[in-house]
This record gives structure tokens, sequence and C-alpha cells, in this order.
């Protein structure tokens, strides 16, 4: 993954007093805060000074995780932000391939003469960094820092609150173990982690041991009251209006996954998830099969995205956008 | 686990032409078809005949398990299995503690002159077996079937279609990966049935990928319209009628899992469900801390249980029962 060359280049930099900075994707999540926060309890160990820096803001139930309390976030560290990039020796940019998914802190890294390592599981890089990390089969970020840890030959230091980091990144990227992307190593990671003495049960329980009855209850009323089958069986509808996340107080992230659970219904090939957003409706789409998505939503709602899983929004009403959707839909199932 | 003169003694018994007979309990869950398939699987490769007998019926998601196609239920298959046991040489129980948890299957074994080896990962064993391949802390009855047939230095025998069985028995009783019974040892075994060209992906869709409507309806409406918080914040109730059952054609084990959703309210420490069963009304209580519901089972639902899971039941109305709740559970918060 880096050359032998690269390695010793990179050793001879990571050294006491040198600083650097980590920087990560807008809407972190799991992955990027814990590679972020792993990546930095690392470094600190070999006397680096570490400054972690995101655009926006985490979800709370991140917050627990080792160094995560010290990260700094364009919307309200600017100043800090700006300083950390200008004293930066070397930058990394965790879980992100391209410098635009990182908003303005993107362009600060554009203008930085810094060294830039790049570790990343999203494919085509776009070549902003002087060294690449990198592997797009790889199942999470996080993965990808144990290996570069690994590769640096420096194992031995990842600690428990390194574990924690590392941990929540594979869990988050890989629906606890599910997904395709997790193999061989991403287990053999997760048994290094244990052996460590992580609280791999205590990680899920912060992450999704907890939710809100608002959200609970929204995704209980969207599921009963607002869900659709066509009577081809194949296609699942879920909407929520203006007024249904009102009542139930909807906060950023609460209807995450909802349109899977209309995809998971037997027999059900695709599904559609039409939210109000103020006078717009945003639409999320998910298929299986041989069934695509990606087109459905180019040609008729001003988006796209991948095969299986795409998105695009309409200024129609909620009752235009549905009749719509389920006169085009036949094309597509 | 077991000393090196069962080890000898089962290895001269299980070879080719013995006749083994494989059993479980009743309600036959993924830990226990999946670790019975696998080492009837494994056992067929050493050409032992196996007859793999369980109680009564399991669900549907767990029948394309390499293997399941071919268990006899006492239900439906009766004489088959008094057949099967009369031949046995060598009968394995799996996945249960005591002959009672096997039904009228349990009678059978207590009546026959078979060697009997128990792998098994409950608490205190009933003795009834002359062979104990046994480990409470164990995740999984997979697990340790993984463990006999590499303890009996076979490893090399198990392949794709085993590996699917012990794959499915550690997901479904570790929440895929999640509870404090997973160790090292666990991730190194998915490690292992990964190389072996296992899908693991397709083991969790075939598990956990499709649901029906009715379902998600039936668990939506539940916790969107029949979900209280009491005031103070620390107990939640969920209760569903025999209306309400009707209403989604709610079929056996649609409702499992639930009270642990109310469970997992921030700030809510016990949670109760009430279901109506004809003319009583059976009760589930879960708690965390140091909240406990054995007791309050115990002393005013006429059941009782672990300290954190516990059941009862009453024949009082609806209404009546959740009065009765209410006013006691204070004690115990």
């Amino acid at each position: 993954m880096i050359t032998e060359s690269q390695k010793k280049d990179l050793l001879s930099q990571l050294k006491a007093g040198c600083n650097v900075v980590i920087s990560t994707h807008k809407s972190p999540d799991g992955d990027a805060i814990g590679s972020s926060t792993a990546l930095a309890l690392y470094l600190e160990q070999k006397g680096c000074n570490c400054k972690i820096v995101v655009p926006d803001p985490f979800p709370k139930n991140l917050q627990w995780i080792p160094g995560a309390e010290e990260v700094l976030m364009h919307t309200i560290q600017s100043d800090q932000i700006n300083d950390a990039i200008d004293a930066a020796d070397i930058i990394f940019s965790l879980d992100y391939n391209d410098l635009s998914r990182a908003g303005e802190i993107g362009s600060l890294i554009a203008n930085s003469d810094a060294t830039k390592v790049l570790i990343d599981h999203h494919e085509d890089p776009k070549g902003f960094a002087d060294i690449e990390f990198h592997n797009a089969k790889c199942c999470s970020t996080a993965q990808l820092v144990f290996e570069f840890i690994e590769q640096l030959g420096d194992k031995i230091l990842i600690n428990v609150d390194i574990a924690k980091g590392l941990y929540t990144g594979i869990i988050t990227d890989t629906g606890s173990f599910r997904y395709p992307s997790v193999d061989e190593k991403t287990h053999e990671i997760a048994q290094k982690l244990i052996a460590l003495g992580l609280d791999h049960t205590g990680v899920h329980e912060s992450i999704y041991g907890e939710s809100s009855i608002d959200q609970l209850q929204l995704n209980g009323f969207a599921v009963s009251e607002r869900l659709e089958v066509l009577p081809n069986g194949k296609v699942a509808i879920i909407y929520l209006t203006n007024e249904d996340l009102k009542r139930f107080n909807a906060q950023k992230g609460y209807t995450e996954g909802l349109v899977n659970k209309a995809l998971s219904i037997s027999g059900v090939t695709m599904a559609a998830f039409f939210r109000e957003e103020g006078s717009l409706i945003k639409i999320s789409f998910r298929s299986k099969g041989s069934v695509y998505v990606n087109n459905l939503a180019k040609n008729h709602f001003g988006g796209g995205g991948h095969k299986y899983a795409a998105g695009g929004s309409t200024t129609n009403t909620m009752s235009d956008a549905l009749d719509k959707f389920k006169k085009i839909v036949m094309e597509y199932v």
C-alpha cells in the first residue's frame, strides 16, 4: 500500500515535535471520528502534536470516543483550525477522496505546503495527496488506520483507547460486520482489539444503545401509517410531511435507515422515501437484485447516485410527487 | 474441555456406519439449527449416518441452512424420530442443558442406551450426558461445535456448508458480535469461515433481510400508538390487545425484541410489554443497571426469571393490569 521509501519518509517525519493535522469529511460519522481519534492517539505516542479538524459538528453518540473531546469544528473554531493548518508539517485526510468533501477545510488544505497523506476507502481519490494509503475494497478507514500503523511497524502502540475509535469505525461502516466489504482482516483486527481488553459491548451500547422516544415514535408512525406497497408487491413507499416531522420533533438523522426498512419487506425490490423539507421534497431510493435506481433518480427527480442507492428532489406537492413516482416506477422494476 | 481418553473414545465411535442422532431444544433458534446442521455435515464426512431431531417447527428464515431440509420434527415425524433414537449409537444434545428442554424427545433420550454427548453453553447442565463439551461463557453452541471439531483434529473437514450453520449460530446468539460473550475466539472463527469462502452478507440477508409488512407495521404501531413512558422517565410500557394483534395478522415471533425497543429509550431503566393472548395477558419485563425485574415478576405477576429479563401473566383486564403495574413499579426503580 505504501512503498518502502514512502514508509521511511513518513517515519522520519512523524517524530517528536512534528505538527500534525488530521482532517475528515462534512457530517462526520463513526468511521470519520473513530479513525481520526485513533490516528491522533497513535501519533501522540510518537511525540507528534496532533489537531483533529472537522467541518461541522458530529453526533452526540460519538462524543465519548477517547480523543473526540479535542476535535476542532470549523463552524465554531475556524481561527484555531486556520492556525493549526498554517503550522502543520503533515496533514492527513481521513475517510474522504476529494477536498470538496471537507468543506472550507478542504480549501485550506489545498493551499498548504504541508506533506499530505490520504487514508481512505472511497473510490477514485482525486490525487490531492502526496502519499495515498488507499483501498476502495476495504470496509472502513478505521481498518486502514490499523493497517497503516501495522505497516509503520508500530502495532505495539495500539492501546485500548485507540481500539475504541477503530472498533467504532469498523462497526458503523459495516452494519456490525454484516456488509460484503468485511473480510478476514476485519475479524482479525476485531480479535486483536478484544485481546487488548476492549469492551466491545460498551462500544455498541454507546453507539446504538439509546434512542429518543421521538425518534422511535416517528419511525414507528412512518412504518405503520405512511408506508405503502404498490399492488405488484415490488415497490414500497414511505413519506413524511412537514407536519409529521414537526409532530415528533424530528432532528437531523432521525429517519436514517427508514428507507431500508421499506426495502426489507418480503418481495420488495425497490423502496423510496419522500421527506418534506420546507418547500422541497427530498427523495431517497434504494433497490436490490437487478433493479437499479440511479437512472430513475437522474431522469425524473434531478438527482443521481449509485445503482442501489440514489437520491433526488422535487418542488411538487407531496401527492403530485407520489403520483409521478407511481407512474414512472413501473418502467424500472 | 474433553480429556484425551474421551477424545480417543469419541473418535473410535464416530466412524463409518455409526448411527448418530443430533437433538436440540423446543422452539429451535438459529444457534440450535445452525450448530446441529454443522455437526451433522461434519459427521457425515466421517461416514456417520446422522439424523437431526427437533421437538417442533423452526422459523422459515432458518430453512435455507444446508442440512436443515432433513431435520425431523417430533410434531409431524414422531415415528421416524422413535426409530432413529432406537437405532442410535451416539446421541448429541445441542444447545440445551436439561432433557426437559427437548420436550418428548427428552424422554426418548433418557430411555436410550446410546452414548450421550452434550455440546452446550447454558449454565448448570443437568448431568444426563456421558461426555460434556460445555462452556457457559461461550457465546454460542455453534462456537463450541467449531471447537469440538477442532479438538477432534478435524478442522480441515469444515467446509462452506458447515460454515453457514456455524456463522448463523454465532450471529443469532450474539446480536451480530455485539454481546459480552463474544471473545477473541469468536472473531478468529468468523475470520476462518470467511477464509473458506463463506458469503457472510448472504447469511445476514437470509436471517434478517426480509420482514413481512404486517410485522413491520405491528411493531411500528406498537411503538407509535401503544408506548408510554411514565412521568419519572425511567419506566416504559408497551401494550398490545387481541384486537391490535388481529388487525396486523400477528404470527408467533412478530413482537420479539419489542420490549427491548422500549428499554432503549434514553433514561429508561425498566420496560414492560403487555400482550393479550386470549383471556390472558402475558408480560415481559426487561431492565438494566441496578434495576432488577425478577422479584417484581414473582411477587405481582406469578412469574419469575433473571435479574434483567423476566416474565409473568395475569387474568386481569388490560387496563387493570397496566394500572396495577404503574402502582407497584415505583418500589422497584
